[in-house]
């Protein structure tokens, strides 16, 4: 399956197929009339959209017959939020859920994927917008596991987790990890439904979304530099959870 | 400064000055007499050569005027492997050395080094060949960690782990991280003399280093992949090493 869809009648046709769509570029002055179709599946499937410049395009796809528009597709479907959800229970575990709000790094994505598949979380969701989905290069570098984590991608993270506390047949509490956090990380107790919340590269947690967080955990560093790489600091507090579990089990 | 530097004359100034150099690319065919001095001055400060077809020099430096030679300098100086192994003492805590066994992506590296100067270790010592140096992408995603962590580069990975071994003021344990270990690294005393090795991405700790290494500790995997992201692994055994000598205090 090509990573890259190509004109206005392939990107169509996949939107309607149902694959996952990474997202779709479209050249910035196009006859929104001309691609009413395709306008209207992005929104019933919650496809994001940019509109850009003619060379964005190009650069991607340079054929010179990709008619101002292609797809970029998924290396694996998303899931739907629900279907995460629901995982713990059929499981007969306490929710482990990890949360990325921004990380824009495919390798650092990943990396993420490996880990949470190797500590047992039950899902990953990530952001719609200013954050790399599943691309290939993030296949690549999961080693395999985005074949086994399942990812859904939500378009607002602050109202996702609000959904997440305001389940009531699963009480879970949500860590923010921020360097500036007021507990270090190993003092939280995540052998009850956890949720980790892990922000982007360069940004970390976005205000709204720290404000919904039940606890804001830093990671401690001896030295002089002030973070830690995002799949690194995602690792460690993921090892911290399944390290609780295991020893209460 | 520059990170390429081009041609005879510029690369011998940049040799006889001691700048610190990744590795030289010198294109094949070129006769050995002409680069007498440069050849000279690699293996006297044991720089790196590889001998290229054209075409490899030419994509880094399409000027066309690159004489067929290039350097590619570091981003910060090496430090000596004597200078590395004298700073437990100057310090008065037990030896903490990192070793890797050949990590070849920029983005690991930088992030090792970034976990290195957050957990005290006390350097860092890499391979010359087969392996990434201090390039400027390591730079960039160690976030300043490289100013601060000192870095050594050695010939030949098995013998430096004898050297680390023979020093007789301080005793190490050396600890390789394995899938295949035999040891939950988290059982591992490292409160003593440390040196953690690490393998390289795809090919982990090699034969003749593993069999140098004291204790072959994994790390635990709960799903159906195998082995964690390089920078990830090594982190989760750093921070280890800390929250076992923090408590030890």
């Amino acid at each position: 399956m090509p990573d890259i869809i190509i004109g206005k009648n392939h990107v169509f046709e996949a939107l309607r197929a149902g694959r996952a769509i990474n997202k779709i570029l479209i050249e910035k002055n196009t006859s929104r009339s001309s691609i009413e179709n395709i306008l209207f599946l992005c929104r019933e499937n919650k496809v994001p959209i940019e509109f850009v410049g003619k060379d964005a395009i190009n650069r991607i796809s340079p054929s010179g017959r990709n008619q101002n528009i292609i797809a970029i597709a998924a290396v694996k479907d998303y899931v739907k939020l629900e279907d995460i959800l629901s995982l713990p229970k059929s499981k007969n575990e306490p929710p482990f859920f990890v949360v990325l709000d921004g990380i824009e790094d495919p390798q650092n994505l990943g990396a993420i994927l490996r880990s949470a598949e190797a500590t047992g979380v039950h899902g990953v969701i990530i952001r719609e917008r200013r954050a790399v989905g599943l691309t290939e290069a993030v296949g690549l570098s999961s080693a395999g596991a985005v074949e086994y984590v399942p990812v859904a991608r939500v378009s607002n993270i602050a109202q996702t987790l609000d959904t997440l506390k305001s389940r009531h047949e699963m009480a879970v509490w949500i860590t923010g990890i921020d360097m500036q956090g007021d507990k270090d990380f190993r003092d939280v107790d995540y052998t009850g439904g956890t949720v980790l919340v892990i922000g982007g590269e360069g940004t970390g947690i976005s205000r709204l979304v720290r404000a919904k967080c039940d606890i804001l955990a830093r990671i401690p560093m001896k030295g002089k530099i002030t973070s830690l790489n995002a799949s690194v600091a995602a690792a460690l507090v993921m090892y911290e959870v399944m390290r609780q579990r295991d020893k209460h089990i």
